[in-house]
């Protein structure tokens, strides 16, 4: 019995190999080879890039500061759900806007992703992100597996 | 004895459920539900967000920016504290200022938070803060229960 | 046969205390103290602080974008293998430019350093760095040891 269980255990321990993956999901356009990676996880920790509201041929998408912080959530979650979690999963937010007076937009799109215990979060204003057009640029890191959050 | 060690093997993977656990302290008060949290706790790594020189009643604080900074770190201290660590596990700083030319009174304020090895940082200029009187902001990395640091 | 394979976990997971661990490279001079750390090493986990371009006595270097990125990148890449790791386990970029116009200059320092799937990555503009003459900071996360990174 003392052997069963000690198998048992170098089997869990053996199958949480931390090869860095690349996750990409059919919604998310990867950016061009050779810039960089939109989602990576590593273990349970997913770290997911700074993104920015663009359509599927990576052109900004434009809209105000709501409509874009909803579009780049949506991305954020399809590649977290990509890499086998959900929003419950995500910890830590850094937002990146251009006019911090509409910064409430960004809240109001967020509250639509998020329950409970929201990520913790940074919001500050940038000089200038990617392209004019471009309000909001969010990253994200996400732990998976861990029961979710309390409110 | 094989099976005893094996059961406290079991016992101590068992013991790490890593659940995401929301962190606060009576002496930092949270922000509005449905905008982010202070502090979350994933394992062993404590995120803390972006955090501001505010008042109990969340008002800015005023002051300079080694004023505000050592309020900050003093937030930052409750909540790792909360979280069952000490300065001596954070090891990661990210300082955003409103001007740079005035970093060294950041510096000054975490001289009097850490000893030894210092966390890692990053400090940059940004365009606006929160709030005008809003000079630093200043997220945080922990990683708990690790022997403290090399000085 | 129980016991022996109970040992060997228990050795197994006791030989990875997380201490925090200062890494430092004769490549790259340490920042004076009671400032921050360049790289501290948590478990698999290696933070490489914001880094700019300076020389050997921690003045800036100079030089464009493209010139600027490139020595920041050498010098993380002398942290990482400090650390014990190369750069296939670097997993995160955040880039902090003053001239986002110019970030295409980061890409190509960036190309040099980098294959097969790229590190997740932020860049924005920033209104200033820590001197004038610095252009580009960036800092790095790395996760060691898990067999690379897919193309």
């Amino acid at each position: 019995m003392g052997g069963e269980t000690a198998s048992r255990l170098l089997f869990l321990t053996e199958t949480k190999p931390m090869t860095i993956q690349r996750i990409s999901s059919p919604e998310v356009t990867e950016p061009a080879p050779g810039t960089w990676s939109n989602c990576l996880k590593v273990g349970d920790t997913v770290y997911v890039a700074g993104l920015t509201a663009r359509d599927r041929n990576l052109q900004p998408a434009g809209g105000d500061e709501y409509h874009q912080a909803r579009l780049i959530f949506e991305r954020i979650q399809h590649l977290v759900t990509a890499a086998g979690g959900t929003m419950r999963d995500v910890v830590k937010l850094n937002i990146y806007v251009t006019q911090i007076a509409n910064r409430d937009q960004v809240w109001r799109a967020r509250r639509e992703f998020f329950e409970g215990a929201f990520p913790v979060a940074t919001l500050v204003e940038v000089s200038a992100l990617a392209q004019a057009a471009i309000l909001v640029e969010i990253e994200a890191v996400a732990v998976l597996g861990h029961g979710g959050r309390p409110s």
